[in-house]
């Protein structure tokens, strides 16, 4: 796996914010929507044979798996794709190659936690204080529980290396994308970084998201179903 | 993987073509037309343990799976037995290889996209001035949706050599070889750089070549499930 | 595979308990229950690609899977994700290069053995003299078996290099968490080390326990099936 | 993968014919037949921990899978073991070194291809000059189809290094052993280099062979699965 | 995989016995039946981390998978852990190294071979002398077979080095435990090698043996089984 730098940044001291596939998919939601409206540039791309090969497509223009977007003050690092279990610590490794020449003011990474009754924001991190200082009245602190994936492993890579790190966990079902959690984080972020990331539109477009999703899904069900088949010839 | 070469040939900055098994086949099915109707010599292949160890026969000549075909000014990179997910990479790699040192003028990777209604073909590329110097009123560009494989790939990698490259997806229902979807990327073709590939013989031969793939396909099937078998006495 | 040091510490011919997830969890359960009421600091962490990314959380703090805790006069490993089969020889040298250097007074590791009617606890070791100096009313010999995983990996690696070793084995039903036969083992070296860890609050959380640990094995089933599912987008 | 040799031979531009399980077996029931008519010495074997480990047994003899037969003139390369897909290129390479020194003649890859209504021998190659050299009132040239596993590979390989090559493929139901299949083989092989390999037992014995080979199977498929069973005592 | 010496010894041309699991586990019955009743010493094992991490208990005491028992005239290597396919080879390869050194007078290699009326004991080997000098009046020569697993490897490569070798296999019906094969391959070792190892306890102890190995099959398929399950936390 390595980095692909499409385009030169100067950071001055970024926020990071990480959203990758897990529960309600709120994580990569989220991250899409701030590289959007922030108008990020396209600046990189994790490159691995790991990774199922599915190109995303915006406006024409074909898109690598797990992508960054940046100005200088702001990394965001997502991916559609699910990325394969025994590829997730390689690309934590990666990320904190990445960020560590950037000196991050903070890492966020987002994820969702599944409910049946969805409502809250969680945070945990590998650091008391990190706890502290993001104290926040509508993020709760999670007591007990499992965090999976690559938020959590950056979380904790972070702890080692003294890097300011969370993990904020929206409260979700889990079972179909999910613009409200999605749009929970972006307000919490809106309110402690001063953003101005839209999530009425993330919500309106609730139903229009979901179609999408939804297609883009069954299109790389087929792709994914295809790859499987050992018939060659007959499809 | 490796490259084998079996026939020298100068190049001249020739157009590239690639097909590899997708939706509908249309990919393989249009430059295997191209190649043949062209009369493109076999100049080489690539050779990788990885991909099912299938050799196609046409006129008692036996063909490695991922040929290149090409005179002075064209290559054709094409193969009809399925490439395993874990090769992907690695044969876009060494495809990228292979054209680097052949100082391309473009490189046009064919594949399908599945629909219900199949009419359209669609173009994306990871490059805004290849959308627009391949502007055509028979080609719509993709808004959204998802490239898979090693189209996807060739495509992204062209993106960051600043290598001319697109992707142009005939769609098609997916579910069984479709010479027309093939024969609708040909058109195409045959209209931007003036090629004579003669669609009307495709559409003609449509039944044939649907049980010739069909039979080849079942022969396959048995000559995979046959390699599975852990029996290697009783078949 | 790696140990990552958190906190440094002088080690004063350290007991080294170990207890790893087995027959009704007894191994880690009690592992943990001793790290806890003992106040051991969180020292470091084994770090392996092979486990799966499930990090823990306790009190809004992420942990990693493999942990080490640890004052000067003794160390605890354990983990409540299950190893993977084929990283538990690497595991098991990781630990012996670890405690190698850190002149044990003993390693006893934690584990259960199935039994229908759950009252006894066995040992055993890879040096008869170890059988002798472990003398205990309540441990029986066991004569006749088959210990697996990490407890009797150790407990061999141990032998090898004369380490003295015993595996402690606390018969359980299997198909629960049982910290009925977590508090066998506790109580045992509660008396053999003169320790001070609390079971009745084990039992007496026996339901609570299983409901959390219910709880995190679901989220965890959640977890490892959106791992292995390979729709990308459509959760 | 390696070759192990048995017996040193001094050969004379030999011819080699191999005979790997396919359809029918038809190939290696007649590279066997061949070997055991010529009275060909045992001179060495291919050894691969990839293979199953199935020794064949004769008259007591214990001998490797995959074996090599030789004369001054004559080299007979063949399996009764299946090779699994992973290891056909690896034995392919390994065998291409082998001839490689030994100056061939031909090579001759025996091998089965399915019809409902099997009669007919065809021949394939990777060289046009070989189908006109070849040419055989008895032998057609396949039009189109696939050649598949190391009768195909082997082919191929040949035409890269430019030594005469071709693949025979007897007609077979392909769900039995088919000694009429491997004898049609041989009758065009008597024929064409006038050797003397009897026919008319392997047919006579056809009943005898086919329960032959049914019961190793069965006791094949006892050892794989026995192999397979992770219940190391209980049989 | 390793040898790992326990302690030393002087070797005097030992005779070499090996049984390992197959059908009916006469192999291992056996050996480890003479490696008792001769008193052989525990000299080392063979260790492979892909070997199921099942250590057996014997008297208290805990042994790895593969142990060599000895004394100056003879050694037994066996298993009661069955071998994975991918690491029989390479065992071969070490027992070959480790008795390579040992200048030994023989190996015999134990197995079974199925039968539905079992009563014989065969033999094969790499070598026609071998044959020969093993004639004895209990023992047939297997005509025409199948030898699988480490017994037929070792003996194969025992050929290759001329290092005097036979595998002898005992008929059973191959689906229980089978004791009394297992005595029959002892009862013709006592004849040949003027051993005394005591059969009718074997015999006598049928019910008992079978009795401790359901139990140690169930417990180890329980364990197996519990390393597979992905839900570490509740069992």
């Amino acid at each position: 796996m390595k980095y692909i730098p499409k385009k030169e940044m100067d950071f001055k001291e970024p926020i990071v914010i990480t959203g990758f596939p897990g529960m309600g998919l709120v994580g990569n939601i989220a991250a899409h929507k701030i590289a959007k409206d922030l108008n990020l540039d396209f600046v990189g791309y994790f490159d691995s044979p790991e990774v199922p090969p599915i190109m995303a497509v915006e406006e024409g223009i074909l898109y690598p798996p797990i992508r960054v977007y940046a100005n200088e003050n702001m990394i965001v690092i997502y991916s559609e794709v699910l990325i394969p279990q025994k590829s997730v610590y390689e690309l934590a490794d990666e990320i904190m190659n990445y960020i560590g020449t950037k000196n991050p003011k903070i890492l966020i990474n987002l994820d969702g936690i599944t409910s049946l009754n969805p409502k809250k924001t969680y945070m945990v991190s590998a650091s008391e204080n990190m706890l502290k200082s993001m104290e926040h009245e509508n993020i709760e602190i999670l007591d007990f529980g499992m965090a999976g994936g690559l938020a959590g492993i950056i979380t904790v890579r972070c702890g080692d290396k003294d890097i300011p790190s969370v993990c904020l966990m929206a409260e979700t079902n889990g079972l179909r994308p999910d613009p409200k959690g999605a749009s929970n984080l972006i307000t919490i972020l809106n309110e402690i970084y001063n953003l101005d990331v839209n999530t009425e539109d993330l919500l309106k477009e609730d139903k229009a998201i979901k179609e999408k999703l939804k297609k883009l899904a069954e299109e790389q069900m087929k792709l994914l179903s295809k790859q499987k088949v050992e018939n060659p010839m007959y499809m």
